[in-house]
């Protein structure tokens, strides 16, 4: 089996290969080739028991996509995009990353033809939707985004399904909740604070939370995500029907809830690092985000979420954390 | 006022544009100008108290956008579309003229700055649903398209939301019902005999029905079709939201509903010209079509849709019939 990875380089990108890299076989077929791309060729994982290549490219750029493709990768995991904050702030750039790239893959995918229909799994995002939100969102939302990354996220959902329903692929996209506890550094997200909140205290560093602590939001680990992909990867797209688009079961958790979980999991002192710094942009911002949603048709399809809180901490503890920085504080010094 | 109409030929458009010549204004203002666009140079309207110019050219093509928004129209009614049967036999001429064409018209007004902001009136279809449906399917219904023709539309709705939301454009997308009675001739479109059964009979002439009687679909008349455009082009879109894309109201008919309009229009007479000759592969189709909208958002802000199937026939009569063939048939010669 070879597989594609595209955005390689990415957080996610990272820990599916990683995970490939580990297991050998993507369900039950053994793995022989996996293709990295990033804009700058991703560092291949170590050990890994099949061949891997690594490219840099623009997947925009005329050509890119049907090289791609000429091997004709039985799977291909589709994470490149431009994030929400910089498609709002460059929209050229948002629409023909997120949009128009995919779009020249799955015309790359289609112009091979001669009865080749890849599964393609396809990041999408919660943000196709926009407010007002219900308490829960189910399956039979509308997609009314109020991003331009939302946007281009919808549109490619409905390429994908009409591609697939014409037979030129075989397409999942996921929408995944907010991916935490993030390792690394904070970044310019708006969302970057709810995975500083755990990470920065369990490294000994101080966080900065700019919301009220009754802030809900929807959330998946790192390794869930990577199950997502793994999942989608392999289940019986039969089952789809015509609508390829997903969203992902999760956590709903408040900060609140958060920082119950730190502090279970590192004690006061760990609380402690984390300083309430009102920030009115991000408040806004996050004001406009959904809380909750009831992902039936993604649970019946067997895709699993985190149990809670406390598991999102601890997969961050047991997969990041001692990477990052030594051994976790596991057990507070003060109560 | 100036005004561009994109599909200028097209059925509707042709009413439009002689509308316009009749009216000599939109809502409360003078035109000035109207720009005639489509694949052909369109016939100019007679005796239009405003300068008229006609173009033939392929918005696709490059340049072709930016030419025709240098004037700078205050209106651009962009009705210029491949329709569903052809997008869905031809692909790539889908998503060019559907999605392509209609991006580089939106880029060429984003471009030209300087607080350029048209109202754009944009025809989607009620193609953006897919079964299966509600019996009555209401404004937050998941735009989930079973066809290349749906998903090309529901992805410009989604664009044109987006382009409104960030100033460069002021956009509504309506999606109209199917059209009848349509003028002319039939056509290969799985819909054409919704009008043939009204349309022929009043000519004289035999019209084939290929489904059951007991069929029920959403419908306009032409002349509803040119009033919901007009509306949209005047009506304050600060009402709208960031949500650009309305179900426009229409008329739930069964086909034996059609026939007893026709009935009370053409007697007897008219209705044994309509022969029942089953085709099953139009039966396959149209089963997959939505029966009825509960269209409130476009009921609240002001459009109106004919009153019953009957107005749908005479409007025929009124607005079509006499110039296709004489004087109507008004009173059946025999019972």
């Amino acid at each position: 089996m070879r597989i594609l990875v595209l955005g390689a380089a990415g957080m996610v990108g990272r820990k599916l290969v990683e995970r490939l890299a580990r297991e050998g076989r993507l369900g039950s077929d053994p793995i022989s080739q996996v293709s990295l791309v990033d804009v700058g060729a991703p560092e291949p994982p170590r050990d890994a028991p099949f061949a891997v290549d690594s490219t840099g490219g623009d997947l925009a750029e005329p050509g890119v996509a049907e090289a791609l493709v000429a091997a004709r990768p039985d799977v291909v995991f589709h994470l490149a995009a431009v994030v929400s904050g910089e498609a709002e702030a460059d929209l050229e750039k948002g629409y023909r990353v997120n949009l128009d790239a995919t779009r020249l893959l799955l015309d790359a995918i289609r112009e091979r033809g001669e009865g080749y229909c890849p599964r393609v799994v396809s990041t999408s995002s919660i943000a196709v939707f926009g407010p007002p939100f219900p308490d829960v969102i189910d399956d039979e939302q509308l997609t009314t985004p109020a991003t331009s990354y939302g946007t281009q996220k919808a549109m490619t959902e409905l390429l994908l399904s009409d591609y697939s329903r014409r037979g030129f692929l075989d397409a999942i996209a996921i929408r995944l909740p907010t991916i935490v506890v993030r390792p690394g550094k904070p970044n310019l997200a708006a969302s970057s604070f709810f995975s500083s909140i755990i990470r920065e205290p369990l490294n000994g560093q101080e966080a900065l939370l700019p919301v009220p602590t009754d802030v809900r939001h929807w959330f998946a680990s790192p390794r869930s995500a990577v199950g997502f992909l793994l999942h989608a990867a392999t289940l019986d797209s039969v089952r789809l029907g015509d609508r390829r688009c997903l969203t992902m079961p999760g956590v709903s958790a408040t900060v609140a809830d958060e920082i119950e979980a730190l502090r279970r999991v590192g004690g006061e002192e760990a609380v402690r690092r984390i300083r309430h710094e009102p920030d009115e942009t991000i408040m806004r911002i996050v004001s406009g985000w959904p809380r909750a949603f009831d992902a039936r048709r993604a649970r019946d399809l067997g895709f699993r979420a985190d149990a809670d809180f406390d598991e999102i901490v601890r997969f961050y503890v047991e997969d990041d954390l001692d990477v990052e920085h030594g051994p976790a504080p596991r057990q507070a010094s003060s109560p």
